[in-house]
Parts: C-alpha cells; structure tokens; sequence
C-alpha cells in the first residue's frame, strides 16, 4: 500500500500541536520516500506511559515511510541529574523499555535504529562542533532553552546549558531530517533551527506533540512529580489503585486520564478500526463503546460517563498496553534495582 | 649543580604572588627531582612584553629541575573569541613566538614541551570528564572563575564558562604538579583545585605571578587594551616610539615600565651577574647603573632617575630581549598577515 504525499502529511501532522515548519515538510515528503526522524530520550526518570504518547507517533511516521532513530541518550541523562555511575544501567533499562513499548503501540520492530548517545557524541568532530557552537550561544539563550526540560532549580549547573547544544547537534550527526518531541521541547527546537546554520549545517523539522497530563491535579505526566504517573512495568493492580487516585473530576474532560485514553486508545482503536469498550456493570447501564475521541468527550462532559467507568476502562486498555513491556522485563529485578536504587 | 630543596623552593617564589599550596610545593620538591609545571597561553590577542615575566617564571622552574610544559590552547582561544578559521594560523604564530621567548630569557629549549590543545581536549576520555565536570560546577561558579580571564560583555557566550573546566582538565590531562598563570587566573585555579577531586583527581599546586601594568595609566598590560602593550615584534624605533608615550611620572614607581624594569630586567641581569646600565648622556649626569630592584627604585622615587632616561635604558634591554624572536619571525609576513588580519 503506498500513500500519497496528502496522506503521509496527514498521517504525520495528526495527534501534534506544531510542525516548524509544514512548509519544509511538505517538501520533504515529495522528494524523499524514506526520510528519516529521531525521538531522543535522555535516562533520567523511569519511562511511564506518557512515552506512549511520542511511541505512537513514531509509529506514525514509520507507517509514512520514515527510517526511525531513537536516540537514548545516556550522556544528556547525565548532564541532566542521573549520577554517572548509574550511567550503564540506566542505558540497559531504556534499551530494553524503549523499544519494547515502540511494539507494543504496533511501530515496526525492523524499522527502527536505536542509537546510544555516548557512542558518538565522544567524537572528535562532534565535540568540536560543541565548542563552536557554544562560542555563538549566549548563556542567556541556553538557559532559555533548556529551561522547560532540565531540572535546573536556584544554582543550574553548566551541563543544563550545555544540554540543548547538544541536541541540536545531534540532528545533524545522527543523522536525520525532523526531530519529534512534546511540546516541551519547542525552546531546544527553536534553538536548534536558529544555531545550526551558523556551523554550515541545514535546519531541520521540527515537531512537537502535546504533553499527557499528569494524574494529580497540576501539570505534566512527569517521573519528578510523585503520584503524577504510570510506570511502564506497572501491574494491573497498581495501574487501578493509581487511577482511582487521579484527579478525574465528573464532567470536566481536562485531566490526564481523558489525555491517555484521546490521545492513545481511541488512537489504537481507531487504527484497529476497533472501539473502546468500557465493560460498565449492568447496573449501572451495561457497556458503553466508543467510536471517536468526540463520542468519548461528549460522553465524558454530559456526565453520561462517570470518571469511576472511565478510570476502569482506562485501567484495563493501559494494562494491555504495557503486558508486553513487563513481559520483556520480567527476571530482571537486578537491573531495575541497579538501575534505579532505592 | 644540584641545588637543594630550600633554594630550589627560593627559585620557585621569587616574583611570585601566591603559592597554593607552599606546604604542597616543599613536599612536592622533596619528593620529586623532577616535577612538571604548566603554562597555557590561549591563541588570542598578538603575544606582548607582558608575557615575558612568566616565560622567564618558567626559566625558573627549569633551572629547579621541573620539566616545563607550554600549552598552545587553541580551543581555549577560539571560546575567548578568536575566530575559529583562524584557528590554525594563530597556533602557527604562538608556536613559533612563545618558544622564541622563553628561550630569549633563558628557558632550556630542550626542557620544553609544547602541547596543542586541540591535540588532546578532543579525546573521549578529556571530553567524558568535560561533561561529568560541568554537572558539578554551577553557571554561577563557572562565570565567577571566568570573569577575570575570557571577554564576558554584556551578553556572554556558553564557551567563556566552558573555558575555566577545561583550565583544569588540563592539568589532569597534560599532566602535571603545577600549574603557573597570572594573578587574573586565581579563580580558575581555585576552581581547578576545589573540583578535580570530585573527579578522582589529585588537586594541583597553583602559582602566580604579578601582572605587568600597561603602558597605560590604568589596567594591565594586554592585546585587547589600545596602547598598553609592545608587540614581541615590535623593533627598537617602535618600542622607543612606545615608552616615550607611555604613563610613567617621575617619582612614581607604579607604572608598566617600573615593573617592565623590576620583573624581567633587574632579574635577568642578576642571574648574569651584571648591572643594568641606562647610557644617559654626560651632560645630564651620564651613564646610570643599577645592581638591585631596591636600587633602581630608590633612583627613580628619589627623582634622581628620570622617566626619560629610565624609557631609553629599558628600551634598549626590550630591544635585546625582543631581537631573537624578530629574528625567527622575519620572513614571515604572510603568517602574521594570516594570523592577524587587518
């Protein structure tokens, strides 16, 4: 089945908030079949299911003909709070969850290329595009940058700064032609499109999707923000008690289980040509199906689906959503504890 | 001639301004012959008079058993503002002048090791410990530690805080017992000493030196600051051309050329054994000799020493000095004209 250059732009642009720019998009589809797309991921924090958001979409683009690099990028964790001795163990933990969760949101397990950060941003001519570029960056521009993703509380350390150079940089030395991040990562984005033609280097895509809300009341899902999320290797039992925790207020659709189950069920769903079921007791009016991300909300905010129903629905679609990750790390209750001590 | 630990440490300290630690320089010299000693010298602004005190610092160490290291720091100079196409060619110009130098004032020439620092600030491993480092030392600190050193302005670059962790890098990398540097380096080597260790290295002893004043009235003596420098290719008219518009009061020893005259040419007509002799004409008392820095400034606050003739005495010693790295310059007009561009 081939797709057209409409589709494949369809395709890609659903489910994001910005595309810097559709112009230059629009232009790639039509003059590369295969172009390329990376989604980095820095070890700091347990994944949890907020990464199925921007595992979906990869995807996407691997349905529109694009090679997919995902970076896990270890160095970036580092410079980002991880203590380098955890290091390795953070790496093997992501090498595993990562790709794992890519197959399970149905990414095609053949087309995507892991890379590890420090096997090449050690190299010579990557670290001397480093120095360049951080001679034309101001500190002010950097901090700027990096303020929306690295933890930089009063007394930053320099590697925060150092951190968005770095990303921009590894555009060009992975290589790819777009870059897929939340929208969190705009000002890195931006940052990236503005600096790399001052090292001779093209601008690249930049595309950016919504961040899922967390389960409290504030802000995104996040591992920083404790009770906010779901880990990946999370059991049923637990994906249950941490929902019937969240903040899921009747009627009104803005909170971070109304996030998961638009962005990510009625996605899977609907690229199933499936509906989401929500297996609602019989006394309390039997089951409900859903067909759209309109029917789900209009539901939701007409107080016909009570948050009780649709944290059990949601409970049970996430629990399918991760079976096959816990599956790929079961035994290895050595390398979750040395890779995240307690 | 071996010389003992105390006279070698008496060689050690002259014309010094601080020593950190002198309990870890006696040790240091009680328990090698032949320890190492650094000097880096970043490839910016053209390499004037002032640089003379501290290669003749270095003659110092040499004769005290100390193998001698010159870093060229290329990189170094490139994160304080030379642009990097002319990376190269300013190397080509240090390379040639600072080794002119400091056998100009009685450095060992076989004594000497020069070192690139692009030859070695771009392994992995030099690079790995440049990530690690900037996850311990705060924007606030490193911008502290630079701000003596690298052109900061208004709205500084990331490479002016990336310059003070490799400073200390360095010496872990070169390696060496001692690093030598300016007044204006204090901070950096203060940095150096706080945050090697939380790398798992050994901090190192600091020296510095005084800085020479400018031929100004205010600052020290530096290529960036109009009319405060000689050229070290400055011939004799130039230099005279200079002094004579040069800040230097009578009775008022505290000016560049007083310090010119007590740091470099009263030392090294001392190691020689023989005076320094201004030829001042018969009929204004003729010729002057001094034997000792107390002598000469005696002379001079006592006005029995005017500035004029004080000016010609030590253009002429500059001129001697100076002649020798003329000499390995001539011809290479080409070279200067690449280095520094009009």
């Amino acid at each position: 089945m081939t797709l057209t250059t409409e589709e494949r732009l369809k395709l890609i642009k659903r489910n994001t908030s910005e595309v810097l720019t559709e112009e230059e998009l629009t232009n790639l589809l039509k003059t590369k079949q295969n172009p390329s797309v990376y989604m980095g991921t820095a070890t700091t924090g347990r994944p949890h299911i907020g990464y199925i958001a921007w595992a979906q979409k990869l995807a996407d683009f691997s349905k529109a003909g694009f090679k997919i690099k995902v970076l896990i990028a270890d160095i970036h964790g580092a410079l980002d709070n991880t203590p380098w001795k955890l290091l390795n163990k953070r790496y093997e933990y992501y090498n595993i969850v990562i790709p794992a969760m890519i197959e399970s949101v149905g990414g095609l397990k053949d087309n995507i290329e892991l890379v590890r950060g420090s096997d090449y941003q050690l190299n010579k001519e990557y670290v001397m595009d480093l120095y360049k570029m951080s001679s034309y960056v101001s500190v002010r521009n950097s901090t700027k940058a990096a303020s929306d993703v690295v933890k930089m509380g009063d007394n930053p350390m320099l590697s925060g700064l150092i951190y968005p150079l770095m990303q921009a940089l590894d555009e060009e030395y992975l290589p790819v032609d777009v870059q897929l991040g939340g929208v969190d990562q705009r000002k890195i984005m931006v940052l990236a499109r503005e600096f790399l033609p001052k090292l001779g280097y093209q601008p690249r895509i930049e595309i950016m999707i919504p961040l899922i809300k967390g389960l409290t009341q504030d802000g995104k899902m996040s591992s920083s923000i404790q009770n906010s999320k779901i880990d990946l290797l999370d059991d049923l039992k637990t994906i249950q008690d941490k929902l019937k925790l969240a903040y899921c207020p009747e009627g009104n659709s803005e909170n971070g289980i109304m996030d998961f189950a638009k962005i990510v069920i009625m996605t899977q769903k609907q690229d199933k040509d499936e509906e989401f079921i929500i297996d609602r007791p019989e006394k309390w009016g039997g089951p409900l199906k859903f067909k759209t991300v309109e029917e789900l909300e209009n539901a939701f905010v007409s107080k016909q689906l009570h948050p009780m129903d649709l944290k059990n629905g949601v409970a049970i679609e996430i629990d399918k959503l991760l079976a096959p990750i816990r599956e790929k790390m079961k035994d290895r209750e050595q390398l979750i504890e040395e890779a995240y001590p307690q």
